[in-house]
């Protein structure tokens, strides 16, 4: 039987996609899942919701309250965590480059380097430097993808993402998809969504 | 050493306060933790954020998404679930006899009977006689508790209570918050909240 696939649809400016990001590997594999890394971007789904940036920038209360929430639960984590100025970065190109890294096991190393480089690390994820170095990181060389990110064939496979994961009622990220398609949003629903993708019907590819 | 409170803030009209409240007294009593039971008003927090309704309204896949999250965690705990029609109901009967009943164990106990009226029984918040089968179920006398909800104290007390929210920095429910001042927003960071009130810090009075 081949191993069940989660979807994990992120936002690489995201910052709870941040803390699924570093686990969701994990996570799954101790249960058998493989996962397929999804990035999209939130920025074109927030404008047709009729917000002009991150709603924890439109509502500060909110906002401040984020912050102090993933801090509470990276630092329980043991991971760093820091607020990118300006936030949300512009993750346009990150998604681009992991779009064109087609092996799952690469993307994933890749967007885990992007993540802990810019809300760890605080370097700019728009930068062609950084995403150098979190290929490099990633163990990967850089020239390729980075040439790769620019063709015609991943920016317009980024459009279609963004489209498709609109289209499957995506308002958030992360958000993360069974097999069978039940829909799970945040990093506390990640436990529920391996948990549902292990119950008999969850496996069912659809 | 008296024991640490847990305040719960929340509104008789959400469906993610309905999860907690039926939970919340069982889980803090395991720590030693009292409960304080803080009904508030979202609508005039909501207002002030632009919104006219519940944002589960205004965001329609986000409404959908809801239902489905709280018909599994529903059904995953045992309870009922269905979505009041009109969503959200109008909830300041309920709070405002809630607020009169100035025993805690007794507002509690209320409280539950009110949550599951409206979110298991499908029974309307703003009619007195719902709120009368609730007094019932909650081992109170209806009449007192029915006439006092009218009072200018009363009604004096929700306005304030709600304007306390706002100050607290509460922007939607329910939010839970530790004696040192901490606050967790969602059913989801419930055990959060109640094992920071039990660190060495958190149970410190404010």
């Amino acid at each position: 039987m081949p191993m069940p696939v989660l979807d994990f649809w992120f936002d690489f400016a995201s910052t709870y996609s941040y803390l699924s990001a570093l686990r969701i590997e994990q996570l799954a594999a101790g249960s058998g899942i493989a996962v397929r890394w999804r990035p999209f971007l939130l920025g074109p789904i927030f404008a047709s919701q009729g917000w002009s940036t991150s709603p924890f920038n439109l509502y500060e209360v909110k906002g401040r309250y984020m912050v102090r929430d993933i801090g509470r639960i990276a630092a329980q984590r043991g991971i760093g965590f820091r607020l990118p100025a300006p936030f949300p970065q512009h993750s346009v190109l990150a998604a681009r480059v992991a779009l064109g890294i087609e092996d799952m096991a690469q993307r994933g190393a890749f967007s885990r380097a992007v993540m802990v480089a810019q809300f760890a690390d605080g370097l700019a994820i728009n930068e062609p430097g950084t995403m150098q170095v979190c290929l490099e990181r990633a163990g990967l060389v850089p020239g390729a993808h980075l040439q790769r990110a620019q063709s015609d064939a991943v920016k317009a496979g980024l459009r279609t993402q963004t489209e498709a994961a609109r289209a499957l009622g995506i308002f958030g990220a992360p958000t993360t998809v069974t097999p069978d398609g039940e829909m799970f949003w945040g990093d506390d629903r990640l436990e529920a969504a391996i948990a549902w993708a292990c119950s008999p019907g969850g496996r069912a590819s659809v």
